[in-house]
């Protein structure tokens, strides 16, 4: 296909016209940070710093201004931070974002005259014969300013004029007024920008609450748990048993899908394709008579039970987030209501999910390319809005890499617009650009391939990927060990500590972190079959029911390990995540810090679940705020051991039988008393 | 300063609208080459290839089509190349330039209907219940584009449908037509695009002529050489000198200013504040009452002169480069007729140049912050226009980084569109960014660092930055040892062996390159004064007498080396090169190829002028295109003399008394008849 391009001819002849302005003469270039040019937000969290950098130039030997600039959109008004200047034409500021929504950047620059012509006093020597016209040059710049400035301004301008322009005055008295800093703030007051460069693309920076950075999530099944002998168990069971997690230091309860699910091809236990009339189906088929996604389950209660379900998780500081999955059971109203929002076979029956060999025929996707796609989009969007209307500021999307990602876009910056506290958590396990890009176009958080990072140089590498490069600019990790539909090898064959193992890796090394329970605490390890990923039992197809208070229950480790996350600032981040070196494949060590490097945390986790591991630990003292020449303590916040280490490099050893893992703050002593050192 | 941002209200209350078409899935990003996210051109020059890449995919399992389309500005038709899958969602396709000019490409891709059914059929098994609907979907399909092909097409295509869907037919042969190679072609052709995600962010290519990447320059002072005791020549005694840099094998000849000397403050030998009556002045303090930048300095001849001079260089295969120094003698013409293009000091006088406590009261800078900016831009640009007139195609542009870089985008911009086969060389040696700055606004070719690069680390890091990297796309290097404002210390000191190292390091290292001479093949190497890198007696200032003569003299070696870059394609380009490790510090060894690998250079060279040093070289060989089993043979091109290798590692030994560098040609064994070998 060729097209023509209307502009080709008036390109050709076109000569170059003249710039507006050729005399804004600053380049501003190499911004960061930035995602594709602008295209895409950056991301952050109520009272972070956003730290600006940017390439910054002019020609010749003039000095330049250079300001960061900024406003939240709810604020017209652009407030601006100076730039420093660092090597090589860098500058660099930072600003903070004080309050949820959305904040604007830009970077404006000039040649500073003033500056300028300072720098050039600074170099002339006292003998130097023009030095009488530099300072009458000065004192004509200043009173350019005092002419533009009033009342006091004006004075103390025409006074310094007069002052490097008077008869008598010896050069060195001169030399001080030029240099004053109080006059060169008044300059800067009335600082001329009519050559101003404006780096100004849009830069945007999308500010969500605390609990996008840093939040412990808690998924299960409302129907199952806390099932009474395979009794279907409701939203009211459910806010009794909302103690038990609080109580292991979780701050969100993610439920699977709760609406109405589907009968026609309903599947059976363990996903087979006859069914008994007692299988309750998988609630990821949605809808049927009795409503869609709008609706809740009649087995779990009405939508004023889960109100109150949610207002019960909220009185334990928890949120409660929901699985939205935009799909339907063939029951599903929407199915003869919006016909058009289906794809219909040659046949005239409407096409199910396929993925040949696979067939899915329970579930009908959406047809994205509907002539019908605006009502389409509108409605799904109106899903959200309802939720949000019962309570719930958290969802965990179902599969979005198979919605149009311009869908996503539109649609979480409508919502987020609405509601500026709303999280949305991406659960695609795709190919590593998609799921790049739906962190790009708005997603809050994501699932990772942590699942199956299982070695050192894996974890290592993906970790230093997500935190240590642009993609942190717009990706946040979730680490989730299991999920429903994932069972990694790992687990199956590790035993306990390969639950333990996972678990500390995910709670530390991603700030965001979720576990499928009960099954993980309670260590849930049986493969459909050999080879399979899935479940055997799966907790999709059929009510389970789980012994909460099992002796081999991990839950008294994972509130250890919640309430160390909550007590130490530096886990509540990814950004400042290092990982150290040692001698053996089988030992991982990582740190993470505050910037202020009051909180240090090292962690020191033996990957192999069978094996006592052992090795010498590397760390970068200085770096982590340690002298390298004083003592310092390892404290195991997990067993609450503290070891006295000097020096770089320490001994640590791992029997997978008692510990897998150490979880250290690292504390400096802060004084000698009496003989008896302290550490903070 | 405070700005109003106006639409910072209705951003805040904006629901965001649906965009028009919610249907175009696809998503291309991460498209590569690209400068400043498309704000600059990428640079080629006729015949070269561009080798586009890019992210592209969709949501779901549906497979989408790719192509990259190009066009020359001069014509409106865009042209398009499937581009191919690679790994991991990248596409690439190559477009290759065939005329100096402009050339846009943009990428555009969709959902490819036709392609998915076929995919999706390919992995049904025969037994599949759905597989008659199956081909009744893609004879649907069929038939859809048959309603919009015509005659021979539509009726192919009908046939098609048909067959698909016959009764009798068995399900191999229906699965041959659906996957027929012309069936497939003949969809692509008639391709749904209604829903094409289309990447057009004006990426450009400037297209240029072979010597913007490939040439070799030479300088010389028209006024002193050919020069008969201290007479000054002209531009008739330089036409006849031609031949003896033609005959060294350079293609362009450059000549510093050629104007007017000013009078005013004139410097004397050794640029002394105080002058002789004799003294010449500097070709750089441009302009007298003979004229400014667009006359000719009368010792040197008429306009007409200059013509025919040019017009000899042109019949001895070289342009000519002038030096276009945009600065002003006080006694330049502008002075008096526009006074507004010149700052003026505040008792009156004309600011002179300055960098405290160095002054240049020769020199007047221009003022681009003058109010009648327009009309100085038009002005200097008709300089440009004015010597293309004369037929001078290249320009080495003297401190490009002291004026504004809007004008030199504006200016170069405008003169090659409308005489694009204009060359412009920038002389900034300033910081890394500026420079780089000048080559992406489009600066055909740039000075470099090489002259100060001296160790093997700091030339292998230097020329990896400049080829490796994105930089290659919009920075063409010119490397040169010497020019007649730098005299380095490895060639103050290091003596004849200098001299060649640096001779051969710049002319293979860089397609483009340049000596000052006869300073440079005479072995000039008297600084001023001790720590200095201005030449004593420098030619800037007076008249120098050389004996070209001189048995030391370097034509010969440079005659070689100009003759073997000639001859070997792989040194026309440094997108091409790589370094080779060997155990010697004083050792560097690098190789060039061409893309088919029939030419590949080898350059060894002994970066110590002092003593014999040698080492074993390690090639990667079949990067190289040889067999890591057959012997190979390294050809010494300077030499003459053939060695056979055999496997990665060889041992070299170089001798700076005999030869500082081997330029070896790598040739495989074609064949062995009668026991002689026979290499390419």
């Amino acid at each position: 296909m060729n097209t023509t391009a209307q502009d080709s001819e008036a390109e050709l002849l076109a000569r170059r016209s003249l710039p507006d302005e050729g005399r804004a003469r600053v380049v501003i270039e190499g911004v960061r940070p930035q995602v594709d040019g602008g295209r895409f937000a950056i991301k952050r969290t109520v009272g972070e710093d956003i730290e600006v950098e940017a390439d910054a130039f002019t020609d010749g030997h003039d000095q330049i201004a250079c300001v960061l600039r900024y406003r939240s959109e709810a604020d017209s008004r652009w407030r601006e931070v100076p730039m420093r200047a660092l090597d090589n034409d860098r500058w660099r500021a930072r600003f903070s974002v004080d309050a949820i929504g959305r904040y604007r950047y830009a970077i404006a620059a000039w040649v500073d005259r003033f500056h300028t012509w300072q720098h050039d006093l600074a170099k002339r020597p006292d003998g130097d014969k023009d030095l009488a016209l530099a300072f009458r040059m000065g004192a004509q710049l200043i009173g350019e300013v005092a002419a533009r400035a009033g009342g006091d301004d004006a004075r103390q301008l025409h006074e310094a004029a007069q002052a490097l322009t008077a008869k008598k005055a010896d050069v060195a008295s001169k030399r001080r007024v030029a240099l004053d800093e109080s006059l060169t703030a008044l300059m800067a007051r009335y600082d001329d920008r009519r050559f101003v460069t404006q780096y100004d693309k849009g830069l945007t920076v999308v500010v969500d609450r605390e609990r996008a950075r840093f939040s412990a999530w808690y998924e299960f099944f409302p129907r199952s748990c806390p099932a009474r002998k395979g009794k279907h168990a409701t939203f009211k069971d459910c806010s009794a048993h909302l103690a038990y997690i609080a109580d292991m230091g979780f701050d969100v309860v993610y439920l699977p899908p709760i609406h109405p699910i589907g009968r026609t091809f309903r599947k059976g236990r363990n996903n087979r394709v006859t069914r008994t009339k007692a299988d309750v189906g998988s609630p990821w088929a949605i809808g049927a008579d009795e409503g869609g996604h709008t609706a809740v389950l009649p087995e779990l209660g009405t939508l004023e039970d889960f109100r109150s379900f949610v207002a019960a998780a909220g009185e334990l500081g928890m949120g409660v987030a929901l699985d939205i999955a935009f799909q339907c059971a063939p029951d599903h109203p929407y199915v003869k209501q919006h016909p058009t929002w289906f794809r219909k076979r040659p046949d005239g029956t409407v096409q199910y999910a396929e993925n040949p060999p696979k067939k899915y025929q329970d579930i009908y996707p959406f047809d994205f390319e509907s002539e019908d796609w605006q009502a389409l989009w509108e409605e799904l969007r109106n899903v959200f809005l309802f939720w949000v209307d019962q309570g719930v500021k958290i969802f965990r999307v179902d599969n979005p890499h198979t919605k149009p990602f311009p869908f996503w876009e539109w649609l979480i910056d409508d919502v987020k617009r609405r509601h500026p506290d709303v999280l949305f958590l991406a659960e695609a396990f795709t190919r590593p650009k998609i799921m790049y890009r739906l962190g790009k176009l708005g997603f809050t958080q994501s699932y990772t391939y942590f699942t199956w990072r299982n070695t050192k140089l894996g974890l290592t590498e993906y970790f230093t990927e997500l935190t240590q490069t642009e993609v942190r600019e717009f990706y946040r990790p979730n680490a989730w060990p299991n999920t429903p539909d994932i069972l990694n090898e790992y687990l199956q064959t590790g035993g306990r500590p390969a639950f333990m193992v996972r678990f500390v890796l995910a709670a530390t090394l991603a700030a965001n972190y979720g576990i499928y329970g009960p099954a993980f605490e309670l260590g849930e390890d049986r493969p459909r079959e050999p080879g399979s990923e899935e479940y055997l039992n799966s907790e999709k197809y059929e009510i389970r029911q789980w012994d909460l208070n099992a002796s081999h229950s991990l839950r008294e480790t994972i509130a250890r390990v919640n309430r160390i996350r909550r007590d130490n600032p530096a886990l509540h981040d990814d950004r400042r995540l290092q990982f150290h070196t040692n001698d053996n494949e089988m030992l991982i060590a990582y740190s993470k810090s505050t910037l202020d490097l009051n909180n240090v945390i090292l962690v020191v986790v033996n990957l192999d679940p069978n094996h006592v591991q052992s090795g010498w630990i590397t760390l970068p003292l200085s770096q982590l705020g340690l002298d390298p020449n004083e003592p310092y303590q390892a404290h195991d916040l997990l067993s609450d051991t503290r070891y006295i280490w000097r020096g770089p490099r320490n001994y640590v050893e791992l029997n997978p039988q008692t510990a897998s893992a150490h979880v250290f703050r690292l504390r400096r002593r802060v004084r000698t008393e009496r003989g008896v050192d302290y550490y903070l």
